[in-house]
This record gives structure tokens, C-alpha cells and sequence, in this order.
């Protein structure tokens, strides 16, 4: 048996400003994400190929906050974060303010599979990029009309500038067991809407916003980044299963909805375990999602 | 009480490429280091303070990996990464890929205290320093001959330049417990000889190499940054005694001297509990040390 869930971000999301037609638009974006990763679990091919090519379809789709799409940074510009992690041998890859890789999460592939190093960061991750063989790509490729009002309208109340109680609907993220019984978890994100360029949130940051183990579960979170980063909030959950002998649904409950509520911080995470136990939640109002399990339907849901 | 654990790194460094001299050299650097963070704590400072002085030392000491002194590039460049935390309120700053800025653990504290962020990569960590009023140093101004010459050594030969069995030694780092129960812990290094431009390891994240919660244990990091990554080993050591119930001591035991090496992973770390119990402890040849406890002589040991 496989199973998958993706996300597409957690938030304050109101009702009123997402039109069904928007909302159809969020969900067909999901189908086709999950879709893309189900075809290479169904076909027995490993958690890391499908967790990479979900987020990839993500990535590529301007609808959320990743690849093309992604917010801006008070500069105006799109600086971009993803990871990866393989869970069967605890192997990870990780970029960080990237400008000019349309697919960041396919960038962390190869520094997983191609260097000896975990996390390249800037300038050095886009050299490694060029040498691979990557086509850079203009950084206004990434630039949409949505994201420039968003930030327009933040930049007018410059004290909004800094508030943590907004967090960046649309980060993405994809984890999975396929049928050989291995984990793999990925996350790519533009940040927060005028963040300052050179920030790092939690999904690049294996532990933080990515985390996969095939002895406990793989994790990829969405909300808070500053939140995530000081809880370590996606081996938080690894280590609650793994130290303290919780079943994947209360590590997640433990953490999400009351640790998290705690401390101010708000936003959610998708979770797989070793028996392909699916587990998405959330203490935000909205949270876009979706997962298959082999043999049960597609699930895709906003609120 | 307080107590106060520095050190200078973990590696593989034979006793034979140790002078008498040098052994000596090293001591009085960490003496110097461990005495900054001692007057804070003595005088009833806090425990984010000392360990951001004693770090600051250990930088501007070129004896270590750090600051003046730290490792080259594959570029002949220094890359600096740092972190700082606060056990009190979880609060956390880290910058990576620094290259003007004379003591980034002092920049990380900053990036803690005046951002809403966490973690400042690059180019925009850089602004962030020139914001505020720090001066910028020139490049060279951390390089030395004797990393000069490592390096060297090392690109004569190629294929070494991935090998992860020769840990950088001289990472930096301290962790703290005041008077008033607080936990802090921080972190600085410039990674490893040879390493590709825009390298992040493990020093710089919160959960990797440095972690700090008063309601378990502050850590600090030194070793195989890509394992250390890969097993989030800061945040570890925490889990271990927050859902396992596990002692400070055996949870660095489980972690350093069964789990890592089972991982062929090598390094070492040190770490202080609420009570100011302090456990340090390597898995290499040896690891530059230091600590002091109110009330007791100081201790300081390379093998």
C-alpha cells in the first residue's frame, strides 16, 4: 500500500474572500500536485520521487506561495527556500534564498543526491545550479500581480511589516509512504509577504519544516516559520512518536493543537507513518490540503 | 548558582600534530573565553549574555574555526554561520554565509533582539549588519596561513575535498545556565575545509547545532555538520529527556556515544540542564573544552 497527502499552506483565509471559482482553482491545483506523485507510488516507485514531483507541480502552479507565484520580499523580489528528505537513510538536501531556480524543491534533489553537503544557501546554491545543467530563470518570472497588491498593501501600514499573526497562506509541501514501506517528506515556499531579503523560515530547515525517518514519520509543516523554527516543530513530532511512544495522531495533536496555541503560533502540517497512517491538522481557519491512500478515494479540502 | 560549558571543536587531531606549545595556546584561548562568560554569570548576568561573550572571544581568537582563523572555502573565501537562543522565552537568532561581519554570533543576537525573524542568509544578513551599525571588515581579515595551507593540502587532492570523515575541528560554542534558572546556548564556526560556497551546517540551525529550553537543556554542537543536520542532534539531546525522561547524561549518551556512531557520524557536544549539570562529550580523539560552575575550579581539557 502507498499513501500521500500535500498541502498547499494554512491560514487565516476568511471565507468571504475566497469566490467558489477561486476555490476550484485551489482544489483542481491540489488534484493535479496529487496526482502527479500517486502515479509514481501506484506504480511502485519511491516516496522521494513522489514527494518531489508533487511539489513540483506546486511549485510551478502561480496559485500558491512557491516557484512561480511565491510572495515578495519587502524588495520587491522572490527569494525562495525548499526541502527534501529521504526517511529510508535519514538523507536530505536543502536551498535557501534562491532567485532564479524555477523548481527550488528539484534543486534540493540533486544537493541531496549530488553533493556531500545538506544546505546551500544563495549565491552558492545558484552556481551549484548552473553547474548541474539548471536554466536560471528571471527572477520576475516568479512575480505575479497578486503578490505585488499583497505587498503593496502591507508596505502601506509599514507596522504590519513585522506582524507574525499573518502567516503566508500557500507554502507547499508533500509527504509519503510508497509500497516498499519508505518515507519522504518536501516543503518549498516564497516565505512571508515582505519579509527581508535574506530570511529563512522553518521549510528548508530539515527538523523545522521538513523531517522524514522510516522508523517514525515524515513531517512537512506550513504557518508560523519564526514559530516552527524555535519549536523544531516537524522532528518535534518524530521525536514525540520515537522517545515518548505517541501514535502519529497524538504526536500531531500534542504539538498543533496545544503546544502550538500555547506559545501564539498558528498554522498546521501534514504527516504519513511507517503503516501509511495519514494525519493533516491545523489550529488556523483554513488549511488547503489533499491525500490518497492506494484503494480509498482522493480527499481535497480548504476548510 | 550558574555553570558554563565552552568549547573549541571535536576532531580526529592525533596527539603528535599537538605541540606542548600549542596544547598551551589553545588552553589560554578557551581560559580567556570561559573567563568573559564567567564575569557575566558571576555577577548575576544572564545566561543569553554569557555565552554570547564567550563566544565572541573564541571568534576573535584565530586558534579556532571561527571568525579570524575559520576555515576556507573551495573559493579560498570564509563563509561564517552562528546561532544564539534563549531558554527563557524560546527566542532564537542565526545567521549563515556571512563574510564581512567580524563576530556573527554578535550579528545572530541581534537578528534575536530586532527582527521578527530567526535566520538572516547571505547578502540580506549582511544588510541587516550595516543597518545596525556594525563595520564592515574585509574578507581577508579572517584568513590565516595555517587555513591557507589546509586548504591547500587538501585541494591536491581532489577527491578528499567531500570526505566527511575529517571533521573541521574548532567549531565554537558555549552553553550556559545563570542564577536566575535561565538556559542559553550559541554556536559559530566556518564550517569545513574545502567546502562548497553557500554551504550551510549544522551551527547556524536551531535544532542542529544549537538548541537552548529552560524546561530541559541548553546544547551546543561540534562534528559532522551534514550528520548533525540530518539527525537535528541539538534538539535531540531535548526530546530525549522532554518525552523520553531521560537525564541530560544519558541523554547525550544514547545520542553521541550509540546512535551517532551507529550512523558512522562523529562529533561531540556540549550541553547544561536547568539544574546546571553540565555533560560534555565526543565521540573523536578529542575535543577542545572547558567549564566552570560556581563555587568550583575551573576545568580545561583537549584530550
Amino acid at each position: 500500500m502507498y499513501a500521500l497527502a500535500i498541502h498547499g499552506g494554512a491560514g487565516a483565509l476568511p471565507r468571504t474572500q475566497l469566490s467558489a471559482e477561486r476555490e476550484r482553482a485551489y482544489q483542481q491545483g491540489l488534484a493535479q500536485a496529487l496526482s502527479a506523485g500517486q502515479a509514481i507510488l501506484a506504480d511502485d516507485g519511491c516516496a522521494l520521487d513522489a514527494v518531489e514531483a508533487a511539489v513540483t507541480v506546486l511549485e510551478d502552479d502561480a496559485l500558491f506561495n512557491a516557484g512561480r507565484g511565491a510572495v515578495l520580499t519587502l524588495d520587491g523580489t522572490v527569494e525562495l527556500d525548499a526541502a527534501i528528505m529521504d526517511g529510508a537513510k535519514l538523507r536530505a538536501g536543502a536551498v535557501a534564498v534562491v532567485t532564479c531556480v524555477r523548481n527550488p524543491v528539484r534543486l534540493a534533489r540533486r544537493v541531496l543526491e549530488d553533493t556531500p553537503h545538506v544546505f546551500l544557501a544563495g549565491g552558492g546554491a545558484e552556481r551549484f545550479a548552473a553547474e548541474i545543467g539548471f536554466v536560471p530563470v528571471a527572477n520576475e518570472y516568479f512575480i505575479t500581480l497578486c503578490r505585488q497588491q499583497q505587498l503593496a498593501a502591507l508596505t502601506g501600514q509599514p507596522s504590519n511589516v513585522t506582524a507574525l499573526d499573518e502567516p503566508p497562506l500557500g507554502t507547499v509541501g508533500a509527504v509519503a509512504r510508497d509500497s516498499h514501506g519508505q518515507l519522504a517528506a518536501a516543503t518549498s515556499t516564497g516565505g512571508m509577504t515582505g519579509k527581508r531579503p535574506g530570511r529563512v523560515g522553518d521549510s528548508p530547515v530539515i527538523g523545522a519544516g521538513t523531517y522524514a525517518d522510516n522508523h517514525s514519520c515524515a513531517v512537512s509543516t506550513t504557518g508560523h516559520g519564526e514559530w516552527f523554527l524555535r519549536t523544531v516543530q516537524a522532528y518535534d513530532i518524530a521525536a514525540r512518536m520515537r522517545y515518548g511512544g505517541a501514535s502519529l495522531s497524538d504526536a500531531v495533536s500534542a504539538s498543533i493543537e496545544q503546544r502550538l496555541p500555547q506559545l501564539g503560533a498558528s498554522g498546521g502540517l501534514i504527516a504519513v507513518d511507517h503503516r501509511g497512517e495519514i494525519v493533516i491538522r491545523y489550529n488556523t481557519p483554513a488549511m488547503f490540503r489533499a491525500s490518497v491512500r492506494s484503494g480509498e478515494p482522493v480527499s481535497i479540502h480548504v476548510y
